[in-house]
Order: structure tokens, then sequence, then C-alpha cells
């Protein structure tokens, strides 16, 4: 049995954690851990939760596990990976502090200082279905942000093909209320969002943008700029991306879909829809599937790609490299 | 035109009340306060408002207004309404504090020193229906709660009626998430709302409990105590009491409608609906109208009474209130 | 491995058990039907369900299953039922054909022939809590009625202490969408239902009714009628079900308690709340738990009893019902 | 007093017809009708309708009305028009019956043979901003559809203005639940509808898209080809759009800015937001207004344009041309 911490258990992702670790046959929960809550009981926020006593950070018990995950606020995150990886625990971290390689990067988009910059060049990205052979050696893995998740997984094909593109990548993206967090605010108070939608960030200013024009340099050195729209849906979870893939000459349709079939033919939690079909939320919520859809419209490859973001978009990708660095079966707890 | 000041205009009941008197032929909107974002813009709150500057309560000018409404907390009120009847103001007040006529009752529930206990025997319960002789005198009116006021008209006839009841009245409410106010907390998350329905405060415990057993009391002293039950609806707004009135003997129901078509033939905002059809909160969304239907099972008359809490049950009645104060076409601004 | 069979697989509970049977560890789903749309496949209908392909049900092989469950309209269930006795297999209907033992009743409120009142005597009624001597030998288990399970789970400690009652019971019971079936209707249209609220057959007009005046009967013949007022929630699923009990004399809330503790100490899908909470869909939404709180207001003991009514409400119980008559762990598949 | 009937008065925009024009100081209705409910009343089918008798289309009394509206089926609607013309009465058609100029698109996008081809060229598309010169001596009106409304307003300033584009135009659409229409379907029942989100038939194949490229070509003939992503949002009303226009150069954000406000300075109807906000449908459920936000991000303006799908996309936008049309002020009913 591995034996688990979760930092944050008390938000979204890290509530989610806790319910898909409880079910998973190979894992034990040695401890939740929550700044602000310490000393209360996680079923006294989630009716539906086990009674675990929630533990300052401070006081937990590194040395009783083999790995931790983090889902904790940047920054916040970098320093307890620094303690854990000090005390010989294994991290999965699902904040932002060790996705971006670049530290300037992420200082300007996060306005912090980097607690650890020393640890980004080690730190495996944990888009799993591309990250396999890097993870069971990891000791720091950092988890993807949920909307690159579904942009990254629905573009990697086309982009890692090399076609030509000839103008900017656009991401249309629309998310579930609970990726703004479990903070009580205005703009997700319930007579704010029931009947409305509403876009926020676009363009070339939210904090996941550097994340996914790193994922995509990465596969294709010569992709133009992204641009990145986000809105909030009024719904509790699910991420809808629809992305516009300018491609060069007579795309033929057949040939694309070719490319996402051989990428993903074997892949567990990618469903690739066949054609005529799109991907919606209905297909994805409360799975750690990613569904994804192409459709050609002229020179344009759209793809509609959805994934819950608690799951596939956090807490169960978490999971998902989890199995991989620990060589377990990879859908373990996660079907 | 009758001037008029809104105090508390950014809660949902003072912005309603900003909607109704921007469209109300006779009045002129002179002032808008806000504690709390004094200096701000209606409309950078509510993206459809009127672009008003909030001001600060204490620099509202009262020489300049004949009437000012008060949409702000408990407490609060009263000492606003001391001072705008002071310099000679007429008030409607939406807040609790002067509801209950008895002083002790008010602190009991409130928990707090009521600033103002001298005005109580002069306020006038703004239950408009059944308040027109006193309003054109008065000059305070306690304008009443939102669940008091579908439970009070709809018990109003077949209480005053003085059939003799064998048990427990019993108000089963429902109300929907505007009336938790705008303050962002934990349980008006959209998360935490969405997909849920919740009871809180049942029995015998909500706060608008004795002000509603203090109107059953004035029309039928020997009625028994009241049962209330509310429920948090996953909707914006709208409220649905489902109320079991125990009736002794074999009650007929052509008799009891009867009292009812008596009691609210001319009434424009109640809608007494047919044998046969049900109140849903569909028949009074974004109206000032209170729908009321009777179903007769064995000796137990149901009655189900729906109005929007933040028209009927906050500003709509207001300014029906105010209407009728000033002499006014009741309806004007209402329809 | 049991072989299993599901009779009207396409709707909403048929769907729901295809899900909980495909993650049971020791079942083996062997076909599924559908009346009006065999030849397509499951997942044509509902994105995440397995690829399934719907049968007609006259077409179904009884000799390769040992149990099959009904998920079909009334009537037709029975004549299913019938068919499938003959052939040696076992039964757990969902429909309302077996629930009322008395058949004049049956045909009363559902307004047919009753097809097979020769069974009615041996069906076992399936609220597995109180049926489980019966169900081992059970070869027609008649699963519970969605509201029924609600409040016959809340009321029974209650009811079998006999403890004299002094007024009707009262059930105001609020439902999501999918208990009104999936045929699309005007009254499930998203457009109607959302931000709204609406009563149905209050009083005594609901067809489960009389499912549950019969299992009050059985735990307290003195017990008085039972009012039933059932409301549309805008929420996919779950029932809660706010129940008033009119004790006699100055009952004491700790014995009370005392009843319930007792009865459900050891039950693992009864969730008894402790004093202070109360039940709300949250606690059991996607579970097949039923939470339960007793609240006590003067002499009237108000419970609040949630399910989720695809769940413990259909699909959730027919499992734990099969799980008992096959004498598998009862949680199995269910937690 | 001019003299209206409705043909089509039940379906969602046939109703909000009727709720403006009730309200509407000088307009009287003479009758609406209802192929399919003939006989019933309106407020049958809504709560907060007025009590009008629905008669069929054929008995409307075509002699004692001014103006019709047609809210009927496509094809229907042109049969409506013809003999509403030859009886000397002026139509506004809220089909896309005389939307396209040219008959073969329409015949191709729209299946059927057009019932009244000769009418096309004479047709006004009513698209309010931009048809003021013409209504006034239309006889026939042709409403524009919801998804053309938010983005040909949205897209005429940049358009008009001749800058070259490199790319194609994409616009990325959602609308809520009432644009899909009143009769109950399996996609528009509540339980598919919430909590999920969906794209349908996107790219260049839904009929809305001739419809916004004959707009746009007489705006900019040189424009590129239009790309359109429709989804559907779990609200009951509202369209967003997310629109993409690639420019040539570098494009300087005032001067962008520069063009809308001149072109819509003095429009009642349009609220041009200022720099750093987004148009969400928090701006416009419930009114007559188009709000429409800029946002340049490198080389591509991102519009975000709402409307309420049901008002200015359809009800609201027929009154605001009848006014034209009669020489009222454009305001009345709609404010």
């Amino acid at each position: 049995m591995i034996k688990i911490g979760i930092f944050g258990a008390t938000g979204y992702a890290g509530y989610e954690l806790v319910k898909i670790l409880e079910r998973h046959k190979s894992v034990k929960l040695a401890f939740v851990t929550s700044q602000s809550l310490a000393g209360q009981w996680l079923d006294e926020l989630y009716p539906q939760a086990p009674h675990l006593l929630l533990i300052a950070g401070e006081t937990a018990p590194l040395n009783e596990v083999d790995v931790v995950f983090l889902a904790l606020p940047h920054a916040a995150a970098a320093q307890t990976a620094v303690a854990a990886l000090n005390a010989g625990v294994r991290v999965i971290d699902l904040s932002a502090d060790f996705r971006l390689k670049d530290v300037e990067t992420y200082e300007k988009w996060y306005g912090v200082t980097h607690p650890a910059p020393e640890l980004l060049e080690t730190a495996v990205y944990g888009l799993t279905e591309f990250a396999r052979s890097q993870l069971p050696d990891a000791q720091l893995v950092a988890n993807p942000g949920c909307y690159p998740t579904s942009v990254l997984l629905a573009l990697q094909p086309v982009l890692a093909a090399g076609l030509p593109l000839v103008g900017p990548l656009i991401a249309d993206s629309k998310s579930g209320v609970s990726g703004a967090g479990r903070a009580p605010k205005q703009n997700t108070h319930f007579v704010t969002v029931a009947d409305n939608f509403a876009p926020y960030k676009i363009g070339r200013t939210h904090r996941h943008l550097p994340e996914m024009e790193q994922g995509i340099a990465a596969w294709n050195a010569a992709a133009p700029p992204l641009i990145f729209s986000p809105h909030l849906l009024p719904v509790p979870r699910g991420i809808l991306s629809t992305i516009y893939v300018p491609l060069a000459g007579s795309p033929d349709e057949a040939e694309l879909r070719g490319l996402y079939e051989k990428t993903y033919a074997n892949e567990p939690f990618i469903h690739l829809l066949p054609a005529g079909q799109l991907a919606s939320l209905a297909h994805v919520i409360h799975s750690n599937r990613c569904a994804i859809a192409l459709t050609l419209a002229g020179n344009t490859l759209i793809l509609t790609a959805a994934i819950d973001n608690l799951v596939k978009g956090a807490a169960g990708q978490a999971v998902q490299n989890m199995n991989v660095m620990m060589q377990l079966d990879e859908e373990m707890g996660l079907v």
C-alpha cells in the first residue's frame, strides 16, 4: 500500500483527490491538511466526505508517507514541495508552481518570486499521455492546469505532425464554476452565475496562456501565438474548449483524423469521437476522460475537447500520474 | 413628483427598488446609498443598472426627499429611520426593525437592543392588502418579510373567518437564493447551491416565525402555533409556501374558496387560482403578484402561495405601500 | 457470476441500473432491452454509456440469465415478469405492478386491469432494510417507488414504536426532474423547469399515496391518513421529503432519536444525521444512501429525508435487493 | 392605435411578442393564433400571460389589423405573408422565409420550395440599426435570426471600414435553450441540458450561416468566409457570441474603438462597453439591448456581443422594426 498525504484537502481539487483516493485499492490516506480549517472534519464541509480530521500543513507527518499531493495556492505549494522532497517524499503538485520551465515567465504571470526555481528543471510536466516515460523516475510532478489539459490534448496530434499553420490558434474555452475555487466571491455567488454566461480575461491575459504556449512550442516550434478566451458556464464542473486551427493548403479530414487515431489509439482516457459527433460536458462529467472531436470547415480544423475540470483537469490526472509514477495500473481508482 | 432616496441600494432588494422606481412615472430618485461601496457606480455592480453614484448614508441629503426606502441591515435601519423622521421624511423600512410590535420579542430574535422602541407603536405593518386604511397617514411603514408575505396573504381569509383549527399550522416554504442576500457566503456559492436543495432553520427557529405568528394572532387569537420550515431552492428568486391548515369538522371546499374570493375579489396583486390549479414560481417571477391556490385533502386545507421574494416580498410591496401612502394609483410602477 | 438482463434500459432508472451493474464485480450483463429503440446502441443515447446493443424485449434470451430487472411501464412490467418467472428467472421489478398488495387499489390508481394478480401475494416489497429476511427466497421483488422510499424509511421507527398520533401525517416532498421520466414533455422542457418550482398532484391524488399508506399501515394500524405533496425541483436528480408527524403528549427528542439509532444502527445505507443537522440532496446525490434527520418542534416531529431518486429510489435499491437475494455482500456495486 | 395580429403566439418568440405588445402604448392586439392549440387560452400555456383566446390562423380577421407579426415555421410564414399582404396588411416576419435574398440559397438550406419568391426582392432585412431608411415604406420586413443579430451588429463597423482581413471570420456563439423552440424534444429535456454544455452544427452547417454571410458581403465584398460554431447553454435565454476578426498589419485598438463609437454613438439599443469590460448575458437579459465589447489580442480583434435571443434576437427587434415602420418612437414598448 502506498501511503499518501493531501495538502489542501478542502478546496474542490483537494476534495476530489480524497474521493478518488478513498476508493483506490493500492493507497492509504495518511493525512489531509487545511490551513484555514485545521481542527475541523472534512465531512463538516462536504456532506458525503469521509470523516477525516483536517490538520495544519506544518504538522503533517511527512515521514509517514510515500507521496503527497499538493492542492495548495501557488508559492505555498512550492514551499511544501521543498519540505516534502527533503523528507524523501515524492510530490504531485496541482498548483502552477512547477508547470512553467522559465522562472521569469512564472514570476511575471504569477506576481511572486519563485520559492524554489532550482526544482523547475527536474519537475515533470504531467500531461500523462505525453509524460509516461518520465514519470516512473520523477520526484516532482507538475500537474497541468485544467484549461491547458483540454487544449493541449486536443492540439498535440495536429501540432506534432508539423502541418503549416496560417494564423493564430484560437481556444474558446468554457468552464464550470468549480474552476473558480471554493472561496466565496461575488462572481461565484449563485445569483451572479445562474442564467448568466460571461467571458473573462480573454485574448492573451489569462495565466494559463503561457502554460499552453509552452506545450505548443514543445511540439511545434513554428506554431503561431495562441489566443485564449475563457468563459464562465453556469454549471458546477466541466470544461469544453472549442479550438480553431488554421491549416495551410487543402487539409484532408481523413488524414487529420488518422493523426488522432494513431496518437490516441490505445489511450484509456482519451475518447476520440467518430466523425459527425461533437464533444460535450455530458461525455466526461465525473470521469477522467477527455473527449475530442474533429470538424473540418474549409481550411480550419475545429477541435472540440471536453474534460471534467476537477478530474482529468486536476485530481484525476494527478492520480493517473501517481499510478504511472508508482508503476500501478494506470486506470486504478479512475474507472 | 415625489422625491425619493434609497438607503442600501446595492443589496438585492435595494437594487430591485432602483429598477422599479426608475420606471415609476411619479417619482424622482434623488440619491442612492451604500455603506461599503460609496463612491462606486451602481452599474459597476449590476450590468443593467442605471449609472447612479453611490453615496455614503451619512451624507444623504434628507432635506431633498419626501420618502426614503431603507434596505439596510436591522438596527442600522432603525437608526436611519430616526434621522429621516426627524428630518420630516416618511420612511418605508424593508428591514425587520419595526415589524414586531413587542420590543422584547424583537430583541430576543435579533440579538440587539432596539435603537428606537418608541417608534414601534406608530409603525404600520405594511402588508398592503390589510394596511390600506392606515397607510395614507403613516410616517413609518414596516415592510413585511418575504416569507411572511407569502404565508400571511395565504392564511388571512381562513384565519379571519374564525374556523376552528385542530393542530399546528405548518408552512413548508422554499426560497430562491437572492433571499440569502448579496454578500458571498459558502452557502450561496454556485457550486454549493446548484443541483442541491436544503432545509434550514426549520421548526420554530427562523426569525420570520414571530412576525408570522404576530400576524396570525391579530386575525385569530385562538390560532395554534406555527411550524415553519424554510428551504433553499437552486433558483435566483421566488418563494413558494405550501401551507397546511388542519380544520375541524368537515370543511367544505366551495365555502373555503368563497372566503378567498370575497377577500381578494378586487385585489390587483392577488392572483387566486381556479380549482385544480396550483401556484408555482412561474406564476409570479418578476411580478408583484401573489398567486394563491386552495386544495382540500380530508380536513386539511393545503394552500400553495407564490411570490417573487424581491418584488411582492420586498421592493414591489414597498412601492405598493408608497403608492397607497402617497395616494397614487396603487399599481403605478408595478405592472 | 450472476447473469443479468435489464428490460427497459433506456429510461433513467434503466440506465442507472446499467451503470451500477457494469461495475458490480459479481454480475455479468447478458442483455439490455428497449421497446422503442431496439437496434440502437445505448451510447447513442447516453454519451458515457457502455457500447451495448439494445434488443427488443420479445427477443430477450431469458434462458441465459439468472435475474432480470424490469424498468418498464406498469402493466408491461407485469407481463414480462410472468414470462421471466415462467422461464425460471428471478425478477426485480422497478415498476408499480407488484407494490400494492390489493388488486383493486392497484386497478383504481393505475387505471388498468392487473395482468398478473396471482403474483401479488408472493411478491416481496423490497424496502431492503425491512425485507431482508424475505429476499433470499423471493422470486419476485417489487422495488419501492422513489417517494415512498424516502418517506417510509423516515417514518418506520416512529410508527413502529406505536406512539399515538394526533393528526394527519404530512409528507411535503420535492423531486428532481429525472423522476418525471426521459420522454420529453412540456413540463420537463428546460425552459419550463429552470428558475421554476411547482407543486403537483398534492393532497391525496398522487399514485404513490396508496403505496405509502400500505407501508404505514403495516407498521402502525392506527396511523392517521397521509397527506402527500410532491413538488418538481429544478435539479436533475434527488428527492427531499420534509415530513410532519404530530405526536401526542410531550414527546422527548432524545427518546425519539433513540428509536432511530436503534433501528438504523448497523444499516450501511441509512445516514442518520446528528442533532442540529438537516438532510439535503447534497448528502445523497449519486449514492445509495438515505439521509435522515430529526427535528422536534413542539409536539411535531419533523423528519427530513433525502435520497437520490435514481439510486436508493430506484436502481440502487434494486441492486441492493439483488445482493441480498443472491446472498452477496449487500454493499456490492453500491459504494 | 395600431391594430396588430400575431400568428404563432404560443412559441417562445410569439409569446414574447404578446408580452411586449401588451404594454406598448400605441398598439392594440386584435388576435393571436396557434395552429395546434386553437381554442385554448394563452394563459393555460404561460401562467403570467394575458387571458387571450388562441384562434386558428385561417380564421384570423386580416381586415381588422394594420400589421401582423409572423412567428411561424418557415414556409408557413411565407404563405401567411402572401395572404396578409394581399389583404393590405403590413407584415413583420420572424421566420427565415424572407431573410435570404437568393431563392436558391434559401431552398438549399431550408429544404423546401420557396412559397413566394417574388417577395424576396422587396422584403426589407430588418436589422433595425441598418434598415431605418427602408422601414417606413416597407410592406414586408424579414426580422433577422437570433444568432445573426448578435454577429452582424458586432461585425458591421469593422467590416464596413474595409480593413483587410487575413483569415476566416470565426463566430463562437452560445445560446440559451429557448432558441431551440418550445416543442419538447430530447435535447431540450431538463435532464439533458442541466449541467451540460454542447456544441452543435459547427463549422459551416447551421442555417444561420448564409444569413450572416449575406450581411457580411453587403458590408465588405472582400470578406473571407465565416466559421460559425453554435453551442447550447444551460440557461433559458440569451446569446453570447465571441467573434474573432483577423486583421492585417498592426491594428490600433483606439482606432477600432473609434469605428464602433462612431457607428453606435446614438443607438438606443446598442450598449458599447468601455475598454476592459466584456459583454455577458447579464448585460442584456430581458432587454432589447445588444452589448458589444472590443478586445484586441495581437492582430485579432475579439468581439463579445450579447443579446436576449427572444428580445433583440426576435420579438423585441420585431417591435423595434414596427416602431420605425409606423413612425413611432423607436423605443416604445421596449424600455
